[in-house]
């Protein structure tokens, strides 16, 4: 096969896959990136230990820190999966005791950018949806909108 | 309470909410958009029955058409539970029979915009993925990365 540039690569995979069909496996691909906590470590590892910053290496201990809430089962086996994905990678350093470090890989950085959004899109709009709701629930209320 | 523009209410509601904290209710709205049937019934609404058009209402036989393989429980529920956050109105016109459509309200064009990418990524990236999977599961492997 000849080599194909980046972009002719991702045009070819776009027309080959088609999430919309649930015997696509790009539709698993989706379910699985449509996780909070998928969202969720890869926003912490985005920016880093203090929420604000650049995308970097961190700990364990600091993404459980960031992750206020979630438990160690659901943290281990995300980090997991995403190494399994190639989202980000696992590095241990011969310290004692060991350091273990995880980071976002190139491919995980793009998903990032996207999942980023999601939860910005999810902080600030929390107010609206909260205020359709009670519209929703409350009968009468509805009849001011 | 004086009022405030658009872009000071924004500023605000990211101030308040905080999408890692797992008291914070926008944990809870991060985990119900996160949803792979919320990103797909938002990406057909957002482009259409033949899936490369604009935004425009659409009935609830075409959205089972679009989304090839989900069940109509979880496409009624997935509808229902979008109509109730404000991101889709639901419209019955007095034909016979009634002739019920589904629309984006301006709230659910701003997430679809997000969700969009979302199901982009999944479909463009799903060789890369596989391929690392490969690579992960398949021991020596390994060792050409």
């Amino acid at each position: 096969m000849p080599t194909m540039t980046a972009a002719q690569k991702q045009a070819q995979a776009k027309a080959q896959y088609n999430a919309f069909l649930a015997a696509c496996p790009s539709q698993q691909l989706l379910a699985r990136i449509s996780d909070k906590w998928v969202t969720l470590v890869l926003s912490a590892l985005g920016s880093g230990p203090d929420c604000t910053g650049e995308p970097r290496p961190m700990r364990y201990s600091e993404l459980a820190r960031v992750l206020a809430g979630v438990s160690p089962k659901m943290l281990s086996q995300t980090l997991r999966t995403l190494q399994r994905d190639g989202l980000l990678s696992r590095t241990a350093t011969a310290t004692v005791p060991v350091t273990v470090t995880y980071e976002l890989t190139d491919l995980g950085l793009s998903l990032h950018r996207t999942v980023r959004q999601l939860k910005r899109w999810a902080e600030t709009h929390m107010d609206e949806v909260a205020a359709n709701r009670a519209v929703h629930d409350g009968g009468d209320a509805g009849t001011t909108v």
